[in-house]
């Protein structure tokens, strides 16, 4: 290992750090830092202030919605300081709540930016239907009355799979020129608990791109519509003919995939 | 099926009234009413008090603690009403917060009480080992620093089975004349997430004797006891030698026994 990728740098020396953070998303306005909301963002930025006396600017590699959470988000920030990263982990984790931690603190190299280096995302939409909202799965599941036919919902997911333009599948505010994605995983399970999850990986998505993915599964599952609808969405490009955009609280970003595995330190 | 168990009474019959429930417990002082502090027992009270305009005295199968959950708690109340059980389900339902809903409600036997009828309960407590206290973890395990052997824990757990006094392991708050039980399941189980699951199955349990059985066997899978400590524990009889009462957020109660299968309704 090279000094640039591990060591900890002189003094005037610009390090590049980054860190796998989890968050429970229901008491946070999203990712982005807000004047007044709660936020990802400014919770850690100001701990980070706290932690080093210096403002922080944080890249990130996703700019998540308010109620959704994080299993492994990656986050890098350029600093010049001589602290030691376990200072970025436990002493962080001590100045962070308990809803907000950093599972992994490494030191980066000059180059990696934790939005651009990214070579794919997944995420997981969890989804429980039945009669009644139960409570322990309120804050992290869609509750979807009666039952659903994981089948037909499975068969929809594999016509999905691949390059399409899912223009269809983003919500209005999204400002990407070119809606054409490829998913390279799309896979739905029911567990033992009753609970379905939704499992889907790609180089990039939309935005709102995997929630209105599972409404719109979730409208094949309730038998409304058959599995063949997807590709009439996937041709029409129109947005207003698609499912709706399912809640927040079911989704959680599993992991950022990049060349190297962040899951461990370097 | 007879009347007495199944219909509607005429008015001026007191029915008796069975209803399984789910709850988070983080934002509970536990189950028993109190004067100040928010309570299962309290919150559901006051909710059939508006549903049915009559004070309501409830039977819980078990007095839970601060934090601890339930997937599946039963209570029961004797009530004069004509309201039809769809009243107590999902119109009860809409008068409770989303942290705490019935799953079922169905007409019981007059004889029928939560507790006294229980045939046994299974709890599960649930550990999260690690260097971080992940926070979709926080509010529903136990963060042990380190990693468990979890072999170790599995090979005690075999060793508490079956009839014991089980003096060591309540709380000295209990005021049970009897520390024998018997522990009709006690397995040790890691996930493919890392977290321990403790499952322990009795006819009945002792004040805080799952939490001071998982307290123990963490001190076992932490390596600082071997799993014989067990027996030598049940033989004092000392609770000052077990391990300490572990933290209630990782305690759920997920099945009371009864003769019938009450998970369907009657």
């Amino acid at each position: 290992m090279t000094a640039i990728r591990c060591g900890p740098k002189m003094p005037g020396q610009t390090r590049n750090i980054r860190l796998l953070i989890q968050f429970d998303g229901t008491g946070f306005c999203g990712w982005q830092m807000q004047a007044s909301d709660r936020t990802v963002q400014g919770v850690l930025a100001e701990a980070l202030n706290r932690l080093t006396g210096q403002p922080v600017r944080l890249y990130s590699s996703s700019r998540t919605d308010a109620g959704v959470h994080a299993v492994g988000m990656v986050v890098n920030f350029k600093l010049d300081t001589t602290l030691p990263l376990v200072a970025f982990h436990f002493g962080l984790n001590s100045l962070l709540p308990r809803d907000l931690q950093v599972v992994m603190a490494d030191e980066a190299p000059d180059n990696f930016n934790a939005r651009f280096s990214a070579r794919g995302k997944t995420y997981v939409y969890r989804i429980q239907p039945g009669h009644t909202r139960l409570p322990l799965e309120a804050s992290r599941a869609w509750h979807v009355r009666g039952s659903l036919d994981v089948e037909a919902m499975q068969r929809a997911a594999a016509m999905m799979l691949g390059r399409h333009d899912f223009n269809a599948f983003r919500s209005a505010q999204c400002d990407s020129d070119n809606p054409v994605r490829t998913v390279d995983q799309l896979t739905v399970e029911q567990g033992a608990d009753g609970i379905v999850t939704i499992t889907i990986r790609a180089r990039a998505f939309l935005r709102n791109m995997v929630r209105i993915i599972a409404g719109t599964l979730v409208e094949i599952g309730r038998g409304r519509k058959n599995p063949e609808w997807v590709i009439e969405l996937l041709e029409s490009g129109d947005r207003t003919k698609a499912g709706m955009t399912a809640p927040p609280q079911g989704l959680f970003l599993v992991k950022v995939h990049y060349p190297e595995d962040i899951s461990q330190p370097a």
